[in-house]
């Protein structure tokens, strides 16, 4: 960290500063500008201690220089995080879609769309079972029941499910179902939560809080890491701003940034961060070619009577289309 | 709600859908303006049905007219929630102040913060047992030790206590020892926690996500009320936006507007909503003038020496001078 | 607009405002619901009306129906607006791709930029006479020396020039030089300067500003076409929120919203959209896939020397590489 | 500046950087870390200068030392800026109170105006005559004949005239009328206005940009102060956020953070922060209470026919009432 101290700090201050570093074990920088003082403190400095010399006198404010985060940096690991799902490498050449409802509504609506989605060449089927509503008055979604309809999909059309998970005692029950535990925008820093999917063992997707920074997405993923689990996808899904021509704000810098600042897969959702199925397509192309590893999409057989989402679904013969558009865009940037 | 339909609408369209809401047993007021068409549609409609004619051909966008929370809401129960805690009234005339360490860091710590905080004029003792922390590597909490540790300040200074809770299952063991639980900022939308808090009976400080709209807000208090939970306090404790020279940004906009739209106490954390202890007498100030029912304030001992948020919190003296302060507004706009 | 009663307005404060509604020439047609009464009001109510009816009794808030922009609106004019610039169809099947650098800083650097940028394909020369900077201790431009020197490159490379102007007096300047007027974010609502722009008649570049909202950059180009210039070329170039990753976020849905709003051309300027050009290649090549007409890039003979946005400027082979990926995802998605 | 390199960076590209360093006159001070090296560059370096090093190889990012601001900080000049206006002291121990219709709509109208906030105890009188409206369809100001009502209303009630400018053409003109020049939200940074208002070595009231940051703000002043125009004074008037319960969101901690980073008097603009007069009066004594220098309200004899800004207007007796509570807030915190 850099400890700048304020203009007007006295030189017993900047010792005293100084002093301190020293005793907590540390090796101080000082740096004597022309306008003040700022003292370099080398080695790994924890969050705590920044705040603690933050405040002593003189001090005008702590510049942090290391990341907060390890395992998940590329800087630490360059090559890229893959792994096979299902016979599917998540994180290489091939771009992976994965597409559902959003939540499963009923055995028939479920089956129905898996088929759909595998014809037009989805490789992952999602759907929600346990559903983070706003509304205590709206669709919880189908509990267990619906987990259940969602491996019967997965045995009859041989795709992975993704599925939501929303409690820690929850993951066990989910994790026997779902081949990926989604962790969701308002559960990015629930860390109960990561804690447990990181002890899973289990794919996790790892939904970006929707006003969370890519630092702390990252921060996020490092819980689930530090426990072991590597198998971390990365998903934006748009975050937001004060614009509201649309839901959320898709950040695709988000795409190239995370590329570079991380090993792991990253993936997009264009269904929530557009929450308007005519944008979907085109936000689809744009992160495809933008380098996303894949799409995560909801499709729904009737939009029109959907229990949750309706307004940003696509229906079978768009998504289809969509797909198509997609897979020319890989080609052309040389992926599949 | 509203279902605006676009200029090019043909009147076949603009039919479909009014026979549409009748259909789904709704009555359909059509008005026909000179570049529009626009049909109200009366009584409660979920937003799952906004969705669904959202995508109907010729519809260019739905508007809401019924706020989505009803228990919360001052229009169905117009008098202010008053409730006593320890002979004390929260949400009437008086003000409460709220205040002690971020975390409990040990029994000593505590218990002499404790006692500064009473002496100081503190009416409730807050504390964290269990710790949301954005890294993995950084203090978590002292966790059920801490939370006997806080209990035993409460037996001896006569404070009630507020403590922070983050998963469902910890609930039960938490309202153990607390007097309000605490439902953190990350925690706002956790919905198995507002249902565990809701169920609990137990009042509860929930504090605004921070990214979380008013309406959000009291959307997630809607939550806690529907399990007949009627002791709920908000708290307004910064939002993020793009302005960076503070840690969040203190939204006092929010006193006046919750005080319009809710019958619920308001409370406000400076010390969160700035992020620096410089600026916390300010804000305390201006929350009281604004008319909240009261703060929630970070009190340490040692602030150069906390494990967490040492740069936000106040000494005991200055928390005294701030109280003796606040005392002065409240007086000036006659509460106690 | 639609004027949403309150939940305990009165049957007197109903009546009184559905006869203001009268008397103020305009046909009401109220909606009694089971929680609330609405009053529709059909026809074009300007802004201050309904500023006028949100504060009667009774009244709980108001929504606007009809959009505030019609010469910009698609409703208005279905097909897109397409103008020819030296010989290219801007808004066509074509896509423009503008670049230079941030700032003319001499006449050997801009001539040998725009040769590169002409040789690698560019359409368009940028740069900059007149530089708003946020400091004024930085440098702010060579002024009119600088607009002979894109001239003086315009005429031998064969390229329309695109140069920022940001004072409502230099418009016939700049204009006596440039083949289009750049207005800047930080211009967007500076109404004399779109007053001006208008009435020169010289097509216009209008970038978004960087935290104004779709409609309101609808708004800002209705000013222009309001005085008979049709030739207004949107532009995106990032908002500001709270992620600090990057220098703005790239609103890649603002892409397909505005082609679904408007007639207008739309580009996007990756350079100050992310602020950094190891990102801007791939934002580059997201626009083009989700339906921009074209780009506009700083580009930097030697950015590490530039004496504005050095950090955000492609170098020419850099450059050249984006513009052939380009040309790849255009022919993907059918265009030139 | 410090500049961080990244952690695979080769001490050959270490070396690199330090050279550059020396050789354009700066003195650098490497620190070699356990992960990585910081090479610290003392004396004034300007941003340009800055990002001409964030693109070397090996280079990671850049961090700013100096704030970019010189004669508007607290740390250049303590003590207070302070100046009378019509034997007032603005920013002193007396608060301004500065109140008038948001646009000058006629004679009587804003005579009228004048005389309640004149009784009600108001020290400068506000009023628009030039207008920056966001349609080109809406009321844009009486212009001169505006401004020739104001000065007689100074002249009948001895009150000083606010008034907003819009081009830098046009401060001669209202400089001859007016005794502050109003720079408003949209102009923050109009920089041929900013240099216009510095030279006319008029008082300005320089308006926050809606979604500019305080150093931005303060660089703003900045451009006003370099032209030795001192009389600046600052105004909060709500930053653009995702909430929108509310026109924008009044960031309270401006108030103590621009008292501690500038010696500059601050104002809050209440009507415009929150966008409906129920909510001005609170957030007026918040803003007080936070240590704001004074406030400038909106106030209409006739909210419901105002021809802009209706909504947001205090009528004469509420102003009055707002005052007074105003005033007890000031005794409490010792103003006058």
């Amino acid at each position: 960290m850099m400890i700048i101290m304020s203009m007007e700090a006295t030189p017993e201050q900047v010792a005293f500063v100084n002093q301190r570093v020293i005793d907590l074990g540390f090796t101080p920088h000082p740096i004597t500008g022309e306008e003040r003082s700022v003292i370099a403190v080398v080695g790994n400095n924890p969050i705590e201690l920044q705040d603690q010399f933050a405040i002593l006198p003189g001090v005008d404010r702590i510049m942090p220089i290391s990341r907060p985060y390890k395992l998940a940096s590329r800087e630490v690991q360059p090559e890229n995080t893959v792994f096979p799902l299902n016979g599917f490498n998540i994180g290489g050449e091939q771009i992976v879609i994965m597409a559902g409802p959003c939540s499963v509504e009923s055995r028939q609506q479920l089956l129905e769309t898996a088929q759909a989605v595998k014809e037009a060449g989805g490789q992952v089927l999602r759907g929600g079972a346990f559903k983070p509503r706003s509304s205590p008055y709206t669709f919880q979604g189908m509990g267990e029941k619906g987990l259940e309809i969602l491996a019967e999909a997965r045995d009859l059309y041989h795709m992975p499910i993704v599925t939501e998970v929303i409690a820690p005692d929850q993951v066990e029950l989910v994790a026997r179902y779902a081949d990926v535990l989604q962790i969701g925008t308002r559960n990015m820093q629930n860390y109960p939560l990561l804690h447990a999917a990181g002890e899973s063992q289990h794919p996790v997707l790892l939904k970006r809080g929707m006003s969370s920074t890519l630092d702390e997405l990252l921060m996020s993923a490092e819980y689930i890491l530090s426990h072991g689990n590597q198998r971390v996808i990365l998903c934006e899904r748009g975050i937001r701003t004060f614009e509201t021509a649309t839901r959320n704000t898709t950040d695709i810098n988000a795409i190239p940034v995370l590329k570079a600042l991380t090993h792991l897969p990253v993936v997009l959702d264009p269904s929530h961060s557009t929450g308007h199925w005519e944008y979907v397509t085109a936000v689809c192309r744009a992160a495809i070619a933008a380098g996303a590893d894949g799409l995560i999409v909801e499709v729904h057989m009737h939009p029109e009577l959907a229990l949750s989402d309706g307004k940003q679904s696509l229906k079978p013969e768009t998504f289809a289309e969509m797909v198509r558009q997609v897979r020319t865009i890989a080609h052309a940037i040389n992926r599949e």
